[in-house]
């Protein structure tokens, strides 16, 4: 019964952790082309309402992991957001 | 009670369905750049053992979102993992 439970932790570091190196790479080269805009917005937005609903049920584990893979999602999201204004500043630098 | 449940059916519905986009642009456009291999690697392995944990406690609803998440997450590494492959291809082609 107790390496079920260690698997589920595993799981559930796995999956709060894997947006860790996508948010790096974001923060890093600013290339954002091949991420899905409509991907990080209801991702993003699923997380939240996981969140919510880890405080209605006060689960301490599962606010955590939200908390935690909202924090990373919301900077691949931003960064993705940005993209058609940087974008727009670098079009408009090569017109001057 | 019920309105907490359908928080958790919706934020699971949303997660799960969020790598959907993703995919699909993928496979339409081929670019995978700007996608973290690491990201998927880490992902897929963790929906994975949240499969293999939803199967040992026997939860429905946790072993259909993970094999969703994991055929859609799964379609998304299979191509990141295919980019080099087809970029080595290009530049072949562009030698001839």
């Amino acid at each position: 019964m107790v390496y079920i439970e260690i698997a589920g932790y595993i799981a559930a570091t796995l999956t709060t952790m894997s947006f860790v190196p996508q948010a790096l790479q974001v923060i890093k080269t600013k290339d954002t082309h091949s991420i899905s805009l409509a991907m990080y917005i209801i991702f993003v937005s699923g997380v939240f309402l996981w969140l919510v609903y880890g405080l209605l049920i006060t689960n301490l584990p599962m606010i955590l992991a939200n908390v935690v893979t909202l924090f990373f999602a919301g900077v691949i999201l931003y960064y993705k957001m940005g993209e058609r204004k940087r974008n727009r500043n670098v079009t408009n630098k090569g017109q001057l």
